[in-house]
């Protein structure tokens, strides 16, 4: 586990508080609430699921509505408010108006995020006694931080934080975040949900530009079990409140600022595959030598989601058959016979022909906790990595029994 | 287990035959023919990976050689000549020359299939010196076509055999099939293979036409864990030794006929999910109500496909959440708030709102041998199905040690 970003670590003129108001059975945290002191520009990414729960649908429009300029985000976990039809939407927008209320806002500028169950209704009076405190405790403190981290939380093992930072203009500027769960491999705990709040000065425009092109690297290129949750959510705030000048799209300053928000996307998205239910380790795919970008992703996508890939990699097995069928199934052209391919490090196959190799020394590469198999299809220059975790058969016990 | 087809359910004029030529280790028949006294129409569904092993390459190319006009097929199992070069590509033309010597026929008037390990020079020599024997002890007899399905199997835990037959112009039409295999649920040890004998009298074009057709609702309506093999073929003879008249497209006996092949190649596809690893159970998704009966069966497809729902089967868990979410992420666009789910029998969701139901009967229901899924979406008229098997700890064991 990542240490929790310390004190320095944190970026001005953000607040974060947590409480139990008992939705999670065990009496933990489970309502966070983060916020900015000014208005902050926003970006955000949300499922791309068609079932979408009641909370993505008033973010989204929110987010529309104050034209990227937000406030702040409640957060609910131990219920996903999702199939809860019309009463689901009202609980929504109470807590939200609530919220906003309290934080002297309009209810548009504040975001609400859901995770837990499907199907379930919410029961939002809880939600609602527990506001005033929660908005009453809120501090600017790495402990609140780390507060609110672990609320979001369902069955996570553990809290995923990560920050970063780097100078303009003679300041520093600070980008901290934190995310839960992975993927939809709990669907009924549903959900990855993720947050990052900076200091830095851009526009909500740039900042959702820039959110977008980190997330295809990041958030965008990891893969539990294929399934896309219902309620996934990635937030960005940035409030200027370093008080470095507008960063600029194109300039130093703004790739300083995208490389520092890949580093913390980067960082949670490894973190939340690392934490995939009875995972033992993380692979990394990695696809060169494709014609173009979406062509690596695309073979990196089906091979990371190849079932058959996943249980081999379970039990250290150098089965790169596997890995070479789920690439032929992928929907892009290549010649099969100029294809490589490395497992751990070790070369298999050179331009479609079988290489000899020692499986007991590839089997013990395969089982160490970081695992990094290569593709090379020699057919242009782009390139793209995409990471999974090993499929076992804890993941399956675990998932069967989940309600029963 | 079905029982083998009887000798009164075999079509006219095909004999088969199978030996162990040594490619599987524990001494096993391993290399089967099929051949038909006359030539006969022949039809073909081939693998759409691309990477695909050598002899489906030269089947494909003899199917056109010929014209559709086809002898034999000659199959060995314990070695799937996938990713062997050059010299697996000789392997199997030699095989195939061979053979069509000793049948008194053209090369390209025969196919041949192989199935097992990927990536391992096949061992020819063994096959070329069993071809005698294999090709003259060909017999007419259902105890021949017995050992001919046993024969191309690999890890299955039974052979896979079906019959159906219809009358036209006074005379039985009779079908008989085989099939061997799970999806790609063995990539190394690979695929489904599937032969059918008729000795309807139909054209080469015809027959493809129908057999496209059919495999749509069939064996492309299956899947264990969503990896296309790169070996899967699926052959139909018909040779006409029946005695009657041809087959005219769209007429009664058209019907008649699409209608048998149906039967037998549904038998075999939902033999084969059952034969899945570790499967417990069979899963019947429904999806009515559709815009079109692509859509349907992408969603199908998607739900079937889904970790999360096959491994919630394997423990009776009725979360038909999951099922729910699946079908939002298949990329078929429909109205959630209109969705009915009944899940085995049981109404779970109607209009897009969970209903109350017994989970313990839920539970128990779903735990029997076949399971029924339906979605109704209320946005048209058209529907599919596709099957599926659970998903259990006993799969991710058996893949997970494969090799080591």
């Amino acid at each position: 586990m990542k240490q929790a970003p310390s004190e320095a670590a944190l970026p001005r003129g953000f607040r974060f508080s947590a409480t139990a108001c008992g939705l999670k059975k065990t009496g933990a945290l489970d309502l966070a609430l983060l916020s900015s002191d000014v208005p902050a520009s926003a970006a955000a990414v949300f499922t791309q699921n068609l079932v979408v729960a009641a909370p993505v649908g008033v973010s989204k429009a929110h987010l529309k509505a104050s034209k990227g300029r937000m406030r702040a985000v409640i957060v609910n976990a131990g219920n996903a408010n999702c199939a809860t039809g019309a009463a689901g939407y009202n609980a929504s927008v109470k807590t939200v108006e609530e919220t906003a209320r309290r934080l002297f806002c309009k209810p548009q500028e504040v975001f609400v995020c859901s995770t837990g169950v499907i199907g379930v209704p919410l029961p939002v009076e809880k939600i609602l006694r527990s506001l005033p405190g929660v908005t009453r405790n809120r501090r600017p403190s790495a402990r609140s931080f780390a507060e609110f981290s672990l609320a979001i939380c369902t069955t996570d093992t553990r809290p995923k934080t990560a920050a970063a930072s780097f100078r303009m203009s003679g300041k520093r500027i600070h980008l901290v975040g934190c995310a839960k769960g992975a993927g939809m491999i709990h669907p009924n705990m549903a959900t990855t949900l993720a947050f990052v709040a900076t200091d830095a000065n851009l526009s909500p425009s740039l900042l959702q530009k820039t959110l977008r092109d980190v997330t295809t690297r990041t958030f965008n290129a990891i893969s539990i079990d294929g399934d896309t949750s219902t309620n996934d959510t990635l937030l960005v705030f940035a409030n200027g409140a370093a008080g470095a000048p507008a960063i600029q799209s194109g300039s130093a300053a703004h790739r300083a600022f995208s490389k520092a928000l890949e580093e913390v996307c980067h960082s949670l998205a490894l973190q939340i595959v690392a934490d995939g239910e009875g995972a033992q380790r993380v692979i990394e795919i990695e696809v060169r030598g494709a014609s173009s970008e979406t062509a690596a992703r695309r073979i990196g996508q089906t091979v990371a989601t190849s079932p058959l890939v996943k249980t081999a990699f379970a039990g250290g097995d150098p089965n790169w058959g596997r890995v070479f069928a789920a690439a032929g199934r992928s929907g892009v052209k290549f010649d099969p016979n100029r294809v490589d391919i490395h497992m751990a490090g070790i070369p298999v196959l050179r331009r479609g022909q079988p290489l000899d190799f020692n499986e007991r020394a590839a089997s013990n590469r395969l089982l160490e906790k970081n695992v990094h198999i290569r593709l090379d299809l020699h057919a242009g220059h782009a390139s793209a990595r995409y990471w999974t975790c090993d499929f076992t058969a804890e993941y399956v016990r675990i998932n069967a029994s989940y309600r029963t």
